[in-house]
């Protein structure tokens, strides 16, 4: 067999694990937009013979030989050639489905299914010690799986790896010990500005079939394709890449919460841009059609969330159109009102609903914890101590509640530890690039102004999306940036948002 | 391997395919209910996928050895028991997939897949020369399908077992001979009449959102449990059985005709009642819990649909909500005027959109002509001269094109041969279930009009659901009604219902 064959060989299995993914993934969304009730056991097993198959399909000794034929031979000399790239992405893939023995991962699927349901009695009675036994039994578990993969000095970068391929933890330990002080100043100023954006104009009761109306028609302005995907109603925003021309949003409306609705599907929006470029639809279900890290993904979610559609070139655009749906609801409101009522500054106990600014301490507070944890520093039991503290000294407020703190999140219960710093990485990366964006075009937020995003999405799609798995987070960003990542650009892009807004220097 | 021990393997093995066949269903009320437009190579992509691993789980010989086991075994004993039963229908199936050859199955997906684009192009020219030579193909290959999994006395009858197993032709047609004189008099009758439904006020402008309201409340009102299932619009109705605790249905509305909605929704929810009965659920992806006839389902859901939907009772108590619905449209129609409307009565081109006393015509002219077909008594090439022939002779009318003759219905160019009799046994079927339900029950039409379809809907899960494939059709008709299938009972029921109407004898 020559490795050309061996190569075509894999790529055939690997597209034929890819297409079932697609069809789990058809699955879950369905589970999210409209399962009955009854039906989430019989659900539950449908998904859990579909994760089956593609374990036992992927971790075939088959593919291990076809990996190894082609990553010895001359098809991988170019480290950024199609071959190249899908190969090393496989190996690590597939060494770190090989390394778990099966009665790990089925240990770890148990524990971590009944463990989801307590966490969930735990936050609504309000109480760690009830999620605490089975939090230590996942920390433990969480632990070997990384002693199993195996890491070069910290165990935490093990756990990492599956959602920033190749990041270290020490890199990025860096960059945030460079970015907390400096956004803890920034907060400050805000809290102590005498300008108050009106959040009550936000607060209004808008009707909820005029929200998704507006929803949908920013998102086809953006550039959704509405031919090669759909936005439906769930609890829990999210975007869903089924297939190559099938890129579904789930998104919700509050009524008494205008921002809610159009962050989540700005956001959700930004995710779905880069699934739907063309030439990750030419490379779908390939390392070489999608990058691997989550952060570079949550870097175009939050760029069109944040950076253009919380702008103020933005609103100039469509803040007549929301006038227009909206008459009696916002006729007394100016554009310039508006658009600092969604820039809001406020630290606030939950993540999810934190603005730009203290978001990321958030992440940080949570990433301190996690590495402490796996490193063994900090107990189990004294995460809620730990939690209230650091939370106190990132954003100034103490937790009331353990809901409100360390509970709040579904992630630990899932064990998915090394998680949360994409969060964080993914605004870092999407500042950076915005100033790359606004330095390569010139008059990009007069774009804006007149309903045109096409540059933007194609520099993106050309300079980001079309990239796939071609490079490291950290390597893709220096391409594209010409220098590593920096708080810096994040902290400069606060800086002019808020001294419109504030006026803080 | 005790016979018993191979039982539970062969069931395990079974229930995995049948959960991996309800994925698959999944992906099949997505592609109706929700697919964007440019998903759908990607999706025949994914149920090619399905269909070829349920087809080697099933053809797997491991599953022969355990079927051969278990049938030689005193397990099977008790041919009504789960086990014998369960085995009878597994060989039935094992032997039909394995009897053809992948090359035969490969070519007839071939065929039919390029055949049915043909045949919609040929429909919308009106021009059955484009379809003729595909339809030869498929004849062809039909023929050879027949012949690879053997008959007895007459081929048909091998591609009408998979339908309707174990049914003959030559019964169905001593059948269908016997009532098509009697319907022919029967609409010539109806034709004399001096009574005249006035059809026109099913034909005004009906609100769609209203009638959604309308036929959920019906179907609710009748047993459809929306905590197991959920209403979706499509362009072709459908009853999806995607799990136990899962029975979906699609619908549509029609501006302009007010029974186009009513009499989809009250027969997939007919279909639905079936899939919902507690037995079933219990016994799901097993034959014990589900017939294999489609006459005996369809009996189910033309009773609910004809019977209960279209009776006089039913509207006594449906009528009034209907009037609040639509006060404007309908206040002044009477709850006479309005029963007469919804079971008009009139000759005309198309199968789906025909009447209760019109519908069984247009089958069996199908079931004549497929039957000659395939027995090489007709040639394809003659099929529009012999439809018109016989559509004249039955229903009176002269075919004008053959998108309203031959061309009509998509099942030939899907190879479906031995499909349409099926329409007609379940007609046959419901009347004769309904008849004996009127004996059994006394008093069954006024719990109607109180809104109570309880004792039906039991009678109904008792008599027939919770049967699944205990009995072949013909034994579970004679079983419920003390006599085989007859024609008399549908004459008789269509008679009670336009004496009243049409003041026929």
């Amino acid at each position: 067999m020559t490795p050309s064959e061996a190569y075509t060989e894999l790529k055939e299995q690997m597209n034929k694990i890819a297409v079932l993914e697609s069809t789990e993934g058809v699955l879950a969304w369905d589970l999210e937009a409209n399962l009955p009730p009854k039906a989430i056991d019989h659900r539950a097993e449908q998904l859990a013979q579909l994760t089956s198959l593609q374990h036992d399909w992927f971790t075939n000794p088959r593919v291990g030989e076809l990996i190894a034929t082609v990553e010895s031979s001359s098809l991988v000399m170019d480290p950024e050639s199609e071959q190249a790239v899908n190969v090393r992405e496989w190996r690590r893939l597939f060494d770190r489905e090989t390394k778990l023995p099966t009665t790990l991962v089925e240990e770890f699927t148990r524990v971590t299914s009944k463990a989801n349901q307590v966490w969930a009695e735990a936050r609504k009675k309000r109480d760690f010690s009830i999620f605490q036994p089975h939090l230590e039994s996942i920390v433990g578990l969480s632990r070997q799986k990384a002693d199993c993969i195996g890491y070069d000095t910290e165990r935490y970068d093990a756990l990492l790896d599956e959602y920033e391929p190749r990041a270290k933890v020490a890199e990025i330990e860096r960059t945030f010990a460079a970015l907390r002080p400096e956004l803890v100043e920034l907060i400050g100023k805000i809290k102590d500005s005498p300008r108050k954006p009106d959040i009550a104009i936000l607060r209004r009761p808008y009707d909820l079939a005029k929200q998704k109306v507006f929803a949908e028609c920013m998102a086809s302005a953006i550039g959704y394709d509405f031919a090669a995907g759909r936005f439906d109603l769930a609890a829990h925003p999210s975007c869903n890449d089924i297939g190559p021309w099938d890129t579904r949003i789930l998104t919700r409306y509050t009524r008494d919460d205008l921002s809610d609705g159009l962050s989540s599907a700005t956001h959700e929006v930004g995710h779905a841009l880069y699934d739907m470029t063309q030439t990750n639809k030419e490379h779908w279900g390939t390392p070489y059609g999608l990058t691997g890290s989550l952060g570079i993904h949550e870097s175009q979610s939050r760029m069109w969330e944040n950076m253009v559609c919380r702008s103020h070139q933005f609103w100039i655009y469509f803040f007549p159109q929301l006038q227009r749906l909206f008459r009696t609801e916002i006729e007394d409101v100016t554009l310039e009102d508006f658009h600092a009522a969604v820039n809001w500054v406020s630290p606030s106990y939950i993540r999810v609903d934190a603005d730009e600014a203290t978001y990321n301490l958030h992440i940080m507070l949570r990433f301190d914890i996690e590495r402490a944890i796996i490193a063994g520093d900090l107990d189990v039991a004294d995460i809620p101590g730990e939690w209230n503290k650091r939370f106190k000294e990132y954003l100034g407020i103490e937790v009331d509640h353990d809901a409100n703190g360390c509970l709040q999140d579904v992630h630990w219960s899932h064990g998915d530890f090394g998680y949360f710093p994409t969060y964080a990485l993914g605004n870092l990366y999407s500042a950076q690039f915005w100033m790359q964006a606004l330095k390569d075009l010139p008059g990009l937020l007069d774009d804006f102004t007149r309903g045109q995003f096409d540059r933007l999405a194609d520099w993106l799609g050309e300079k980001i999306h079309s990239q796939g798995s071609r490079y490291d987070a950290a390597k893709l960003c220096e391409r594209v940036t010409g220098s590593p990542l920096s708080h810096k650009p994040l902290m400069d892009y606060l800086y002019q948002k808020y001294s419109d807004i504030y006026g803080i220097q």
